[in-house]
């Protein structure tokens, strides 16, 4: 009864306070929930379910090129936590303490991981002696904690789930190599799991990870034109190696160290998949990521056959592979219908008593509402038929909002006109200097997203200073 | 180089140290390392892929009974952990907390989750309210911390990973029922996976679980006789429910208390494959929880066609689902047989010239030692029917090991004779009474393992203080 009444309130729309939708849609799509424990959150069983397929894909990704998963401590003591000194200022404002064990006062602190570069190479130092032993090409699922101030559901929380990659290898070349690699992966995970189009490309040294030589990154733009940082690789060169004396003996017999990578990607693409697809209705699931891609929702359950065709109809699906349920609760089905476009559900079969005096039933789509007349028999390769549309569909929309927010600015001038008008990314030229960067972000509050690895030029001076440009970055306010 | 002098240097063997035995055991097979982190292990790719098995095939089973996965926060609030009375007595003196955030001090202390029951308690109060609510039949994987004093890999460290279920009922049958039916679900994974037989039953009052009602066990049967507690699975009545709040309105319209249960299984289980299968050569896997199940070692691989071979072979085997790889390293075949034996592979194929010539290889098993020569094309069909026999024999094997193990003291004299002479589970009777455990403890370092549910009838009083007995209980000394 109290879940009823959530739902019929309406949520607030988009495009009234874009924030509130968000929360709005996290909530009563039951993905999350909010805890007594300030900044962290519940992930409940649908957006958990989410979760365990973005692994599962992600995973499968990981080992066809080699990773090896491992599993290594929480806690970091506060001096290995302190050998790499760019990393320690990044990262030690925002770590949690843990400062007793039992009833004891423990005698030197550990910080929770924020982030495990320091833990891996602490390993690596003791596990790698010989060029035989290269390369590590080790992975993590796991949670890290960083303790932010302002939090949001997905997007920003204490506490979040991730996978974090970490490489050792024999020469630079290897190590630049896998980093480019895992971004690929990423990529094209997005694009081909989550229906997220994504630019690649490289951080500019303000912006990239404590203690990197270069961090690549994806960066999404969400419907409301603010941008998402949705997964990055690093390329540490050999700085940690030299921090944390991680050397081999090559096959020359001289002692070398070596050059590592890192990379990442969080919960956050939850918040990712409702912020791109969603609408005023509610979460779109992208279908190959949704943890139930086709509802069948009997009307007048309780006529004669109307659950035994239910069930025929659900078995045939489940045999094309089809992850499909029965909603057979007593709830009505029109609030059962708005309960599946809430909670994203790509298809939903409407199934009555008329429906199966025709031999037929109502395919729905959730991404467009088109419906669609089906004899029974054919339902399971009409849903697949479907559910190939609507993730293809999915990307295109995303791919077309990206474009058509997207826009080019020569001046200034331009550049503070078009972000505050027209939200969105911004491509424009750079000079490279962080003064720059500095002053666009304290004006307009954008900050540099990346230098895409396809670059155009647009104009030959800095959008900024007017000295000569040396890339073309794309700028945006960023989630 | 490193590494392969640090095999040949002989295990100790299990009859002359059985703790170092172990110890041995773990760090040769490379499944975990010692970390800078006191108390806590890295679990590497070996290691993390039995435990990747494991939570996948539980994880299947958990689902089939309904059980839906989530996720909550790492940390558990001072005052919420205070909650429960007993709980907070059990859990409080061992664990690690969470004092500073960043560059503050918290206003109140967090503590790493030990067990999350009080989590679930303050999730599950905003979340039931009706009965139609219920049940909740929730499960999380993560890690959790509990402050040991002396660990020792994968038996007992400061963090170790675990899966732990926590459901929410309407009445007190459905509670119990599902707390037997996940005991079910722990026997039949431990004896049809792990091929490790079980000793089903209830824990003692002093041995349950702080907070639950019933705390039910399987117990195993180690190599030296010591015993293992497998998993727990609690019933918690209405005390948490109590104490946290959690009511549902009722279809008579009255407010109820939820009946709460929880169970748990651990990477204490690779302990136990390791304890229960290993032998002086290393670790022995069974074929089902096996990451890799047959190695293919080619004998003198740069041979023309070895490597081609190999390859068909390998190719073969993937095509009947077997796990297989080629050790295509440059060490000898005699070091990798041993390396192979050390990290338990249950089959190795040597292929060499002469047996391509002959159209032949030759399969080993890990558990006997037996060699099959065997036809190229017949290769996968006797893999397959080899891992079934050995996945069998073990379980057999170690059925064996456990019956011949288990003896039976009518006399308080008996008991403590056997206990010295005889390592292994005692099954006597017993009073009842906490005094009469205590002074075995006392007496003998043995614990009542569990109150089993298969009862017999050894004698009429108890073993300890000859008063009436009341229950046949297993005892042991144990990890």
């Amino acid at each position: 009864m109290a879940k009823e009444k959530k739902l019929v309130e309406a949520i607030t729309s988009m495009e009234e306070d874009f924030a509130q939708w968000y929360t709005d849609v996290v909530l009563k799509s039951d993905l999350v929930d909010y805890t007594s424990v300030k900044g962290c959150m519940v992930i409940k069983p649908a957006g958990y379910a989410i979760w365990e397929n973005i692994q599962h894909e992600l995973d499968r990704r990981f080992k066809e090129t080699g990773v090896e998963n491992v599993y290594l401590p929480m806690f970091i003591p506060e001096s290995l936590l302190q050998k790499e000194k760019d990393h320690v200022e990044g990262f030690a404002p925002e770590v949690a303490w843990v400062t007793h064990g039992g009833l004891e006062p423990l005698q030197e602190r550990l910080c929770v991981r924020p982030t495990s570069e320091t833990l891996f190479c602490d390993f690596y130092a003791k596990e790698i002696h010989s060029h035989r032993d290269l390369p590590k090409v080790y992975n993590q699922w796991c949670s890290v904690v960083r303790w932010e101030k302002t939090t949001r559901p997905f997007l920003r929380s204490r506490e979040f789930l991730w996978q974090e990659g970490h490489t050792a290898h024999a020469t630079a070349e290897e190590a630049e190599e896998r980093t480019i690699q895992m971004l690929n992966v990423y990529a094209d995970f997005c694009e081909q799991e989550l229906a997220i189009p994504v630019i690649k490309g490289q951080k500019t040294d303000k912006e990239k990870f404590a203690g990197a030589e270069a961090t690549y990154t994806i960066e999404s733009l969400m419907h409301d034109g603010k941008a998402l940082q949705s997964g990055t690789s690093h390329n540490f060169g050999d700085g940690f190696a030299q921090a944390f004396d991680i050397q081999y003996t090559d096959k020359d017999n001289t002692l070398k160290h070596v050059h590592q990578t890192s990379w990442g990607m969080t919960t956050r693409m939850i918040g990712a998949i409702i912020m791109v697809h969603g609408d005023n209705s509610g979460l779109k699931l992208p279908p190959r990521i949704a943890p139930i891609q086709v509802m069948i929702v009997p009307i007048r359950q309780d006529a004669e056959g109307v659950m035994d065709k239910s069930q025929e109809v659900l078995k045939a699906l489940k045999g094309c592979d089809i992850r499909a349920k029965i909603d057979a609760t007593d709830k009505s089905p029109g609030w059962k219908f708005s309960e599946q476009e809430m909670r994203g559900i790509p298809i939903r079969i409407e199934l009555g008593p008329k429906d199966i005096e025709k031999n037929q039933a109502v395919l729905v789509r959730r991404d467009t509402r088109e419906k669609f007349v089906v004899s029974i028999e054919d339902i399971p390769a009409k849903a697949e038929e479907l559910l190939e549309v609507i993730q293809n569909e999915m990307f295109n929309r995303a791919l077309e909002h990206r474009n058509s927010h997207t826009y080019d600015a020569k001046t200034y001038e331009e550049f503070q006109k078009t972000i505050e008008e027209k939200p969105g990314f911004i491509r424009a030229m750079w000079c490279g200097s962080q003064e720059c960067e500095d002053k666009i972000k304290e004006d307009t509050a954008a900050t540099s997203r990346c230098i895409p690895f396809t670059q155009d030029q647009i104009s030959d001076t800095c959008v900024c200073c007017g000295k000569p440009a040396k890339k073309m970055v794309y700028w945006g306010r960023a989630y």
